[in-house]
Order: structure tokens, then sequence, then C-alpha cells
């Protein structure tokens, strides 16, 4: 079966989804958005969304609580990104452990300022709390013209396939973090947000997604959104970034990993009308920024690589299945990328 | 010294401010608003809030999802009422634990969605994390037109001071779950929320905050705020809930605790100009909500009542103060109350 709930992760939201009522308003179905959609009074629609960073803490994936503040936001906005919303505002929740609860805030202060900056965005507010374990939630307000929507929906067979950047940074930071292979300082991770991309893409896309679960699990899920195939055409070594593609050579793992890693970055991936391409690269080019084409999506179901098919529920899954061990996760990924 | 920083929670607030940047266009400055208010284009405002319920489930205070699902809801929406919006929609971030995370989140939905029905409110999506301990946090989203924004700020003396409805219901569960007290099951914990109420406040009133941190502290801030003093001249008895009542009767401790403690409820303590109190109350009066007047604005600082004078601050403190002992702090009002 090609289903969403074959992956792990669609299924605890399918069951929200039962346990809630849809608003009657609201843009695309329960999966099918980066951020909720709702539409205004005018010809405007209210993109929301809201992300906790406290898994990413607990794994120790994140030490200094600037990265965790740092990354709050980011998670945030980039899902404004990928609906190309135009911000409007950050409120930010956190908790934080009483031992050591002024350097904590003090840390986080300096991680969120700097990525609201980079965004050129502001937290208007928030709620502080105490708890034995750190965890920053962000939510984020943005509004976008009524006929200029995207959805994660929308992408037909002869589509080409983009990403917004080279992917593979969120990976660097497991591999040099938990498998300790070095070569990412934590204070390196800083991904940039792609809200001015989002915008080119909310006029010229058909379908649009970030790659915060890692670049496979985007594009599987695209894929299973849309009934189609998406077929990669370039090896992942062509758009690794440039951190991952240092460990990759340095530690022997080569580039899959990075793709497959569930630890994401904040580009988007896309998919253009193959008579919009042109129109669009000139649209991107204007913003100074360079597409990169991946692919194409193609009739049937499921992702094709130049090194053969790729199940994407297993790797979606695999964290899952061996039980939240991440290092047992991790060999089985890098063992995958070797076969 | 006369002070919003005497209080601590306002202190970790304003530490905030200071690590962050404040967005040019919003509306009222830190601490001013129970939700934060920032103008769109055209002529309104996005009111937004977040609030994590996290620390009353470490208390005990709430032991079934279902409360903590509900309560997450009610203080948010609290928030929007208390800045009279009119509501667009909810996210909602959960962290769960493994162990039992089904029927958690089962427990969780059917809160979520009694307290989102009875706002007239949808969840538009969320987040749902692995943890070790349960927290729901849950980001609010209204608006409002511009040239009605009320916010903390703006009593003046001469002003009547009103609550939308009895309070002491937050008291009354803190002293049944926590105290053992008995008299209110958490089931049973279900505060109206203000909505209707504040959207005639927002056009009548002069300044507007909700109880949930209770209502000593609610009149404390904006004592301060609007650098004046509150005095309530009615008894504390005659607008308490009847479940506080009930409990106050029955173990002696009489009104004052349900009044000062910081397990609040959801009304809203707003401000009348005493040239305004007549229409005010015909436009209550047409949605069928019947407002409690008890007390005036004057000159000066402070809280005064019937029973003297009462130290905001000390109040407001005392958890922080007994290093977070909630018995301990419990009986430190009860004696204050019988003093």
């Amino acid at each position: 079966m090609w289903k969403l709930n074959e992956v792990h992760e669609n299924l605890v939201l399918s069951k929200w989804g039962e346990l809630l009522r849809r608003h009657p308003t609201q843009i695309g179905a329960l999966h099918e958005t980066d951020a909720e959609l709702v539409p205004l009074d005018d010809d405007r629609v209210l993109a929301l969304t809201i992300d906790a960073v406290s898994e990413e803490v607990a794994a120790g994936l994140y030490q200094d609580p600037r990265t965790v503040g740092r990354v709050a936001i980011l998670a945030s906005v980039s899902d404004l990104a990928a609906v190309g919303a135009d911000p409007v505002g950050l409120l930010v929740a956190t908790t934080i452990p009483e031992h050591g609860f002024d350097e904590i805030q003090q840390g986080l202060g300096v991680g969120i300022r700097e990525a609201a900056d980079r965004c050129g965005m502001f937290v208007l507010g928030g709620d502080t709390n105490e708890g034995d374990q750190l965890e920053v939630t962000v939510a984020a307000a943005g509004t976008l013209p009524r006929e200029e929507v995207i959805t994660r929906v929308g992408s037909s067979p002869g589509d080409r396939v983009f990403v917004s950047g080279p992917v593979g940074l969120g990976g660097a930071l497991a591999a040099s973090n938990l498998l300790r292979l070095g070569g990412l300082d934590e204070a390196d991770f800083f991904p940039q947000p792609r809200l001015a991309e989002g915008q080119v893409v909310r006029r010229h896309g058909s379908a649009c997604m970030d790659t915060s679960d890692g670049l496979i699990a985007t594009l599987d899920q695209l894929a299973r959104l849309n009934g189609v195939r998406f077929e990669i055409d370039v090896s992942f070594d062509s758009f690794l970034h440039v951190a991952a593609a240092q460990i990759a050579a340095d530690s022997g793992i080569g580039a899959f990993p990075f793709a497959a890693s569930y630890h994401g970055e904040f580009e988007l991936v896309f998919t253009i009308a193959a008579a919009t391409v042109d129109t669009f690269i000139q649209a991107a080019s204007a913003i100074g920024w360079t597409p990169i084409e991946i692919g194409r999506v193609k009739d049937g179901e499921g992702l094709g690589s130049p090194e053969g098919d790729i199940d994407g529920a297993h790797i979606r899954n695999l964290l899952h299945d061996v039980g939240g061990d991440v290092g047992e996760y991790a060999r089985r990924l890098i063992q995958r990328g070797n076969e």
C-alpha cells in the first residue's frame, strides 16, 4: 500500500485528525500544508505554525541553549517559508530547568534573537515555565494573498523537482554530535531561512514543503500526498551541503545518510510545472537565488534515484522501529547508503 | 518602591525584554497586553498569544490528560478574550510521555476538543513530541478593529472596577487537589471562556486583564501598570464562585485564599470610565451578561479592600519565596486570610 499512514508520524497526526474537528474554511486537508492556512476576511490568508524543540535536546543533539533558541525560531519560520508567507511575528514558550535558569534564559535569548534577526522577524511575546527538561516552542504567523496560496499538494507528472539549496546540514550536525564524527560545531549550525525564496515559489510553484525532517522524508511525503512518483535524476553528492560533504568524505559514509537523516535543515523542496520553469528561474535570479533542479514528477508511486528505488516508509519509520536508538538508526542508514 | 519588577514573574519577563528586540509597530509595551497585538495592513490588528501548561501537571494539580488539554485551550483563549479579539484559530504543541502515549493523546484530544467547542474555535494544526513530562502549549490567534484595541493600560482615577463573573474556581481546584480539601473534581473544572464578554469590554472599557494568575495578582498588576490604586469596596465573599464558597465554608479558611491563589480561572478584570458605565451595562445585558462591580480606581498605589490593604507583591512572590513549596504557600495564604 502506498499510503500516508504507512508512516508512523503520519499515523499520530491522523489520530489528532480523528479527535479534533477541522476548521470549516481552513485551506488544505490534514498533512497537506507546512503551516496552517485560514482565510482572513479580506483577500488574504493567515499562515500559522507551531513547533517544539525538545526531543533534539533530550537526544543530546543541541547542548548549548543558544542552539536550541536559534533552531526553534528557524524551524517555525521555515514552515512559514514553505507556504510562501510574508512574516508577521513570533511567539516563544520556554520550559527552563530551575538549576541554571538565568544562564539558560540568557543563552536562549541570544539564539532566539540572532535567528529572528536573520529572518527579519520579531518575538511579539511568550510564556516562561520552569521544568526538568529544556523545551522551546515557537509559533509563527504570516500572511499571503489568497490567490497565491501554495500547499504540499499540486504536483503533476511532468513537473520538475527543485531544492532551494544544498541539503544535509542537519545530518552533518547529527553525525558530528551524536556519532562523534566531528566536522560541524553546533555553533555553526545556522541554516538559512528561506522566506524570500518561498515567496517566489508561492507565485510559480505547484507544491512545496520544507526539509525539516530530512530530504528523503520530504520527497516521500510529497509523493504520497500527490499520488505520484518522484524520480531524482542527479546524485545526492551533487547537492550536498559542503559541511556534510566534508564529513561524508572524511568518514567514508557517503552522501545517502545525510539526505536520509530525520534531522533535516530548512531548505524547501518544491515542484514547478515544466512550462513555468523559465519564468520561475528568472524570478529566482531576480532575488539572487539559484535553485537546484534534482528530478521530475512521474506517474506511479515511490522515490527513484540514480542508485535505485528508495523505500521512504522504511527510512521514515526507522528511528521508531529501532525503539529510538539513535546509534542503531544511524548505523542502518549508513549501511543502506553503502549497499 | 511601587514597581513592576518587585514581582518575580515580571522580572523574568523584563529579562526577555532586554534580550530581544521589540516589534516596531507592536501595540503596547512589555507587560501591557494579555495577547500580543500587531497591526495587519488593513484597519485590523492581529492578536496572538501562547501559553504552556506544564507546571500545573508537575505539581499534581491536573491528573487527567483531559483536564490538561482543556485548560491549555482555555488559558490561551482567555488571553484573546482579555484583548477582546474575534477568534481565528488555535495551534497545539504537545509533549507526551512514550509510556501510555496513545491513551494520553486520546485524553488530551477529548479535553482539547470540548474546550475548543465551547469557545467556538478550531485547532488548525500542531506538533507532537515525545518526552518525559506531559506538556501542552497552545497558541491562539484572533483579530480586532484597530480603533477598538484595549490593553491592560488605560485606567484612570474615578473608573469603576469590574469582574466578568465570580472568581475562585481556580483556587477551589487547587484546594481540592493539592490540599485535599475535596469539593471540586477536576472533571468539573471547566471555566467559561469570556470571548463574547471581552468583545463588549473592548468597546467600552479602559483596561482589561484576565485572572489566570488569580484575582489579587491581576488587580495588583493592573494597579502597577496604570500607576493607580485599586480600591475594592465589596467583600471577596460577595463574588466568590459557588464551588470556592462551599470549600471556604466547609473548611473555615474563608474567601481570601481563593482570591489570592496563583491558580486562577479565566474571568476578566476590567475598568470602565464612570461616564460609560450605563452604556456598558446595557451592552453587557444585550448579550445576557451581568458583570460584577467590585470597586474603584483611585489616585495612589496598591490595593485596598474592606479588610485592609493587600500587599500584592508579597502574595505574588510567595510561591517563589517559599521555594515552590505549594503546601507552605497555601498555609501562608490561609493564615493571611485569617488575620
